[in-house]
């Protein structure tokens, strides 16, 4: 890397430091994200034949058509059919957390990044976040810096976590990012807009809202348990003896749904989702959305930034309504679970996934018998317990516009056994996962969803 | 299960014992496979629209067409497209093994099964080997044997493993298949046609060409560690210390091909694959197939038997051209590794996952330069080591029509080194992977394609 800057000293002394530092590039990077029409979109042009809403490269993404046949949530009843619009992007790309240990603690290089959908300009993201398309340069813009820590024969460092991870399952199809940890001995400095932060500064930083964006907070959740003993001594190996069920019988779970749920996943022309009668969804000249403004909207915005590959562009974004994720934790034996559900969803690329104890649109806060989410009235309101962790946190912004989910992380006591959370007897699709098991899972790619991951990590850095 | 026998001694006297008992099967079990043309096999046709062969229900199989787009294999250079015709099978499959200690060794329930594609009539396969339509009754024969054992609460037995794995990915598009291994206490009786046998005898059993069939070969690539313990002494964890390059690396290699490959799938009619003037693909009343001859044909056959779920029936099965998959191994520290690959295929789930050091049909075998497969030549003729392993296999009966593989384990000598097969500067996607690494990356799905998991298999049962 060109840079004749001398590294930083890596340790923080505070976080006033940090306020400064993150003010000041806030002031330095003017943007300004304005909506625009779909169909008068610069570069963008929706398709002729498919009515797809699709790039003139013929590259980054498109928003497609998708017919969706599933028995999962129906109770044993029959399949369910749907359609609606999606998120096609095939290229997968590339998130890169660069590590360093410094001082006892390990540091992990962030970036202040404007993505166009963020509600508050600037959050943190991972020291890469790249499409292929960056890396071949179909952006024209300017290289992306520390690439080469990720890719190669990733001179300087080492690797710790690598694996292709899905993302929003009901907004994506068969969407995937490789997640990679490199830890490095070299001294690597800061460029302009990123900083070396501590695990422990991250922790602090995850307690605020809508800071430390969801590609941040989904490669770290890889950190293996090694880097994450930052509260001293080693974690324990993956407990087989001590954990609810064996390792086995976790994957066990996520076999079986995925062996016995249906999933049909056919991807048609946005045409026939917004010329079908039977569905809700419809097309005014700015955007894509439904009727009764359910699930989300499809959008357009033209963005002006200074301190971005592209200095102006236009794109469309995907608006959902607010979700909610929501964990449940406790101890058994002494060891801390994660009540964890196998999910079908419908963009999933291999039938199911596990996602958190809760996954729901604000909506189903209201709502009540068979279509409020089990677990949802005892994370809100448990009977004994603790809340451990409640924020609101941004979905990615470089395609969702102020996607907001609360992240909420409760631990039960162990006589809130009643409540239905109990280590027996659970609903179908639920297990207990012992944290070491959790993180011997997140080593591997589809078998956390992207809201697991980021309770994850919420809960192993933000949490204590 | 219902059934008034005693359980037969696990442990058998020896081979003799079962060659009687493979015999006597063979002459109680009368059946005869015919061959029929494509449009006159009852219960099948080609679909007016798509001109895809299916079956009446809609359920089963299909073979339609696939348009496939990657830069695999060609050097860097522009991406390669062809169409070709496939077998979609969209339903998970079930291969399930039951195990049972006795007299200090593990025993395995395997059933002398005929498929209509055997070259030899039966062969060995798991447990239980079935499609969801076996459970679900479409087949509407006789209820499949043992199933208890592996769907539901699992009455009787705990899991070691279970994971959905890939099959052959140049004749499926994203086939899978569940499989299970179970240990039960039970006293389980061996139903007619079924028979326990020690690992040990197993692994004798993989020394005959074509007896142990490709459901058992790969569902037993998934038996843990611990239990394949039958020399004595128990297993070394996986050597993160001992090994060639670490966990997250050999993770690594896999994550980097799934980035850096592009891979396009796209579903079509088959009728556009037979029509396509630049395709050599053809279709005369019997079958489908090249004129080159190259690949495989799909051909059609009726089958009448006596002892199978049902009695009559018909079906088109895959004829590939035969092939080679060969595994290099060498110690490296004392430890041994085995020569993997990373491998994108037509019908990829997932990109790319590891294959066999070589894995070509055997036209490639008389191939020159670049045509002729990287390791070929150490494979069949190391300048200094031992063949390990040298049998021919069956692929699937079910869908596969007398397909051979030739399967090969050469085990190198250290001096072998200036063969190109050397533990620096492999040619990209290689990696040496140790033995407990492969068992680990054999506990979860889509990592080790069927070549691969089958001479895991060999290597681990068969081979000293």
């Amino acid at each position: 890397m060109a840079s004749s800057k001398t590294a930083p000293p890596l340790t923080e002394p505070g976080d006033a430091s940090f306020d400064r530092w993150l003010d000041q590039q806030r002031r330095r990077h003017h943007y300004a994200v304005r909506r625009a029409p779909l169909d008068t979109l610069p570069g963008w042009r929706f398709c002729r034949d498919t009515g797809d809403l699709v790039h003139s490269s013929g590259r980054f993404f498109s928003v497609s058509g998708l017919r969706t046949t599933t028995d999962f949530g129906t109770d044993g009843q029959r399949p369910h059919t749907w359609t609606q619009p999606v998120i096609v992007q095939r290229e997968v790309g590339l998130l890169g957390m660069l590590l360093k240990e410094s001082g006892g603690e390990v540091h992990c290089l962030l970036q202040a990044k404007m993505e166009p959908g963020n509600l508050n300009g600037l959050q943190l993201s991972p020291t890469v976040q790249a499409t292929r398309s960056n890396f071949t340069g179909v952006h024209r813009g300017r290289p992306v810096p520390y690439t080469e820590y990720f890719t190669g024969d990733r001179r300087g460092g080492r690797v710790l976590a690598d694996s292709l991870q899905s993302e929003q399952g009901w907004w994506f199809l068969h969407k995937r990012n490789r997640n990679v940890v490199v830890m490095t001995d070299d001294d690597v400095p800061a460029l302009d807009g990123f900083r070396w932060l501590s695990l422990r500064q991250v922790g602090a930083l995850l307690l605020r809202d809508h800071l430390v964006n969801m590609d941040s907070r989904t490669v770290l959740s890889a950190l293996p348990p090694q880097q994450l003993a930052r509260r001293g001594g080693q974690p324990a190996p993956v407990g087989e003896d001590d954990a609810q069920h064996s390792f086995a019988e976790v994957l066990s779970v996520l076999a079986d749904a995925r062996f016995r749920y249906e999933l049909t996943q056919e991807q048609l022309p946005l045409r026939e989702v917004l010329e079908d009668a039977t569905s809700a969804w419809g097309r005014t000249r700015d955007a894509i959305g439904r009727r009764d403004g359910r699930h989300f909207t499809v959008l357009g915005v033209t963005v002006e930034a200074q301190a971005r590959e592209v200095a102006r562009w236009s794109q469309p974004l995907l608006a959902p309504v607010a979700g909610l994720a929501g964990l449940l934790v406790r101890r058994i034996d002494g060891l801390p679970h994660v009540l964890l559900r196998a999910r079908v969803e419908a963009g999933s690329l291999n039938v199911a996934e596990f996602g958190p104890t809760v996954q729901c649109s604000t909506r189903h806060l209201h709502g009540r018998g068979a279509h409020r989410p089990e677990f949802l009235d005892t994370l809100l309101a448990p009977r004994a317990g603790r809340v451990l962790f409640d924020t609101e946190q941004s979905e990615e912004g470089g395609r969702f516009h102020h996607a907001v989910t609360r992240n909420l992380i409760v631990e039960l006591a162990g006589d809130d056994e009643v409540a239905g959370a109990g280590t027996h007897e659970l609903p179908p699709d639920f297990c207990w996962v012992s944290v070491p098991q959790a993180q011997a899972l997140l080593r591997h790619g589809n078998y956390l969803n992207v809201q697991a991951r980021c309770l994850m990590t919420a809960l192993t850095l933000a949490t204590r």
